[in-house]
């Protein structure tokens, strides 16, 4: 395989229903609903039934997504997951490209999840896809959107886009 | 509801898997293979335990879209069917656009599939949402495009990615 072939796929999965926000607990902790936990768990279920791997998983540090992220590792989908803290809300898309080049480029890791928050994942896709974000594509709670990137110091706008899915089309 | 929340949700559906390109077959008139029929059938079962409906299928009148679109609506997913020319490969948008105004713009018309071919359904897509083409979105053989149009007189651009599924995702 030529390094022009070489494809990183990065599965952008969006937290799980999480307890609504309330005076008596911070945005930052608010954790998974019951229904939200038993939902990821089936997408993390139905990923690993479909030979899904990641390299890595990585995760905005709120509650929700953590939980998240550690539900699809529990499903074995990811031997290694860390906080990532550009995935919290308004995080830097450019701090995570800095990532990718530093962790990915050239390397063997090809299949990345990164789990956040809407409306950021969305723009985020749109970025690396189209170069420009409109809010045009909308993922829901523990929905899925798949991109592929060539190897390139500039991804900004490279992305090709293959999936987005939610656990409707999904389960 | 008031109009400016009826939304089109239009699926762009790519034909199933068809007999190879060769000397002894027009291209127009290529079919689906075996596996390409099995498929789309189960695509079919799927959308319909879904509770997925059309108001109206439009096909390519090619050979291999007009299967896929028969065998969708032998699935019970629209009691409408017809051969839309511009949907042949390398169709006019602007026709669609056109059909769509004088059929669904104001009316009960709200969900729609359009089978065709590729790269013209993720062009289509493309310029739907973001108004301009890259070749961005892949959709695989009897996979689906969805996505969503407010009620305006100028769609290119306006629309909204909900939707993109093949049928490794999707079944």
């Amino acid at each position: 395989m030529t390094k022009q072939a070489i494809m990183t796929q990065i599965y952008l999965i969006r937290h799980g229903i999480a307890v609504e926000r309330n005076e008596d607990i911070k945005d930052e902790t608010r954790p998974l609903t019951d229904k939200g936990r038993q939902k990821t768990t089936e997408i993390g279920q139905k990923l690993g039934e479909m030979g899904v791997k990641f390299d890595i998983i990585l995760s905005s540090p709120l509650v929700r997504a953590w939980e998240t992220a550690e539900i699809l590792q529990k499903a074995k989908l990811s031997e290694k997951i860390s906080e990532f803290a550009p995935l919290a809300p308004g995080g830097s898309l450019q701090a995570w490209v800095n990532w990718w080049l530093n962790s990915c480029y050239n390397k063997d890791e090809h299949s990345l999840a990164l789990v956040g928050h809407q409306p950021d994942l969305g723009e985020w896709a749109e970025l690396l896809i189209w170069g420009s974000s409109r809010d045009k594509i909308t993922v829901k709670k523990a929905g899925i959107i798949g991109l592929t990137l060539p190897q390139t110091v500039t991804p900004i706008g490279q992305g090709e886009l293959f999936l987005l899915t939610s656990p409707k089309w999904l389960l």
